[in-house]
């Protein structure tokens, strides 16, 4: 491993990020722009436009940047803005169906939770069929938004291939399956008395996590990558990092259930244990999660080391690594 | 008008639908063949296996049908078998996303129906929390299906083209649009009087209709025409016809609602007038309905006799429109 990815990030990530946010955002406000019936679009702009880390559009410009850089080296060319148009499209619908998923988890039948980013849940705002609808739209209107604005030069196959992996990684065999999986495993200790579930189900919890993180994380990071040209070595790198990556921030998102608090966290902390989830603090402790978080760090800057990206354009990716695992909320 | 049109359709759509149903019901089968979370595919088979008139899918497929013979006329080709390999995927597609907004619709946010097709509805059998994310996941995948199983053959960009146009017609301008103002109309004599809805607002039925039911109706009809290279003026001409089509199924819907039963229907008969919903019935009264879906019945037969389309695949869209209307369930 070499010395850099060792030392601690001097990148700035909250500079790199505080721009690009602002793009997307300002986009998502455009797509968004009120209309009839209004309860309708004021329900999805409440939860998409609520603020949030936008990590997971992040990583996707990250990654387009990365190839864009890496593709352009030789030729001396190359800001990595010019790669924005192609991607900004791809990251505000990512954003959108990242709301959706939230809206609808958060339901009462689902998680029941009253609040999200220090704010009342969609539903305790606009009642529950309101929310229900509002994330349809959603998940709907990002794939009319990825194909209608995606320009024109991004290759057709690419986009299309972009909208298919999109729900393989939302969809049944994705982070649906996960939500189900995660309803399963609630009230664990209780269900494996029960004969519900069994212990050895426990050890699918990474998989769990795989469908209901790490999946369409992986899939921010390959989509960016691939509308900016990424080869099919690339994409395979992409996939395998941003995996890393989502697992990683599953872990600490169980860690933060534990540690956080109300304000920081901005929704109900201690949620995991209460409900008795079955995550990886709850099944194996805070020392475990913490072990198995530095061991995904170690994997993740490796695999950074030892890719063949142009150099500039790691220090984010690494940066955004770091966050996902030694965030506070 | 010609004769033709005027007297009762004697194509047997019995015969025509059976064997393109099965075709479409065999492959959905196929698409939805069962894996792990088991209760997650099985509420998504559930619903989209039920049974149901596929109306939608066989719309598609006679515009396909249509389509195909006119174009290839000329050169004296063609069965219109030879289309069905091209619009099978989105027919699928089509099933499940209807299937979707069923589902949704049912739920006791929603309209609370317990019954549907003549069985219990999803969430009576699976739960609301698995109802909702089977809905949601059923979305998700027919867009998947649409564009990974439509044949390469099919140019991408009029893949793309139909992939947009289902989120138009679907989402928050479309078919949500259309539940939310359903929902806000429920109870319209009581909002009347409390001053929530105005009389005037009433007027917005026919609106409402389009978003809710007509919207997705056409959106069938031109994607199955557009897979199979439909022209632009033919693209208009079936996105007109459809919406006509799609507007009637719904008079006769809330007609149905009055003066079927509940072995006919499979669903609870009676329900827009108990829930006090805005319908053309509850609004404007049967005799009203009833002239209002002749009215579209002659202009869809107008439509349908000023064609450019080979003659030979105008009777199943002319039995497909008087079907919509004339139909006991």
């Amino acid at each position: 491993m070499q010395v850099a990815s060792d030392s601690p990030s001097t990148f700035d990530l909250e500079a790199y990020s505080c721009q690009r946010r602002q793009l997307i955002e300002e986009r998502l406000d455009e797509y968004l722009s009120e209309r009839k019936p209004e309860k309708l679009w004021q329900a999805m702009r409440y939860s998409v436009l609520a603020g949030g880390k936008r990590l997971r559009a992040l990583l996707a410009m990250a990654a387009a940047e990365a190839v864009y850089l890496t593709n352009t080296a030789s030729r001396g060319v190359g800001s990595e803005s010019a790669v924005w148009p192609t991607v900004v499209p791809l990251c505000c619908a990512i954003e959108m169906v990242h709301a959706m998923s939230l809206v609808h988890d958060d339901l009462p039948a689902m998680d029941n939770d009253d609040f999200r980013r220090g704010k009342p849940t969609n539903h305790k705002v606009f009642g529950e069929a309101v929310a229900i609808l509002a994330g349809d739209a959603l998940f709907i209107m990002a794939n009319e938004i990825l194909v209608t604005k995606t320009p024109p030069t991004v290759d057709r196959e690419a986009l299309i291939k972009v909208v298919a992996e999109l729900a393989q990684a939302v969809g049944p065999e994705g982070m649906v399956a996960g939500q189900i999986y995660d309803l399963a495993f609630t009230g664990a200790a209780e269900k494996i008395e029960k004969k519900e579930i069994y212990p050895e189900d426990i050890a699918m919890i990474e998989t769990i996590h795989k469908y209901k993180t790490a999946a369409f994380i992986a899939f921010s990071a390959r989509a960016g990558a691939r509308l900016a040209g990424a080869s099919a070595s690339q994409l395979a790198w992409f996939g395998q990092f941003a995996e890393i990556l989502g697992l990683a921030f599953q872990v600490a998102d169980d860690l933060l259930d534990c540690t956080g608090n109300m304000k920081d966290l901005g929704k109900t902390p201690g949620k995991d244990q209460a409900a008795n989830k079955a995550t990886w603090v709850t099944c194996f402790g805070m020392e475990a999660a913490r072990a198995k978080l530095s061991e995904l760090e170690d994997a993740g800057l490796t695999l950074l080391d030892n890719s063949d990206l142009e150099p500039s354009s790691r220090p984010v990716l690494q940066a955004l690594l770091q966050y996902a695992i030694h965030r506070k909320s």
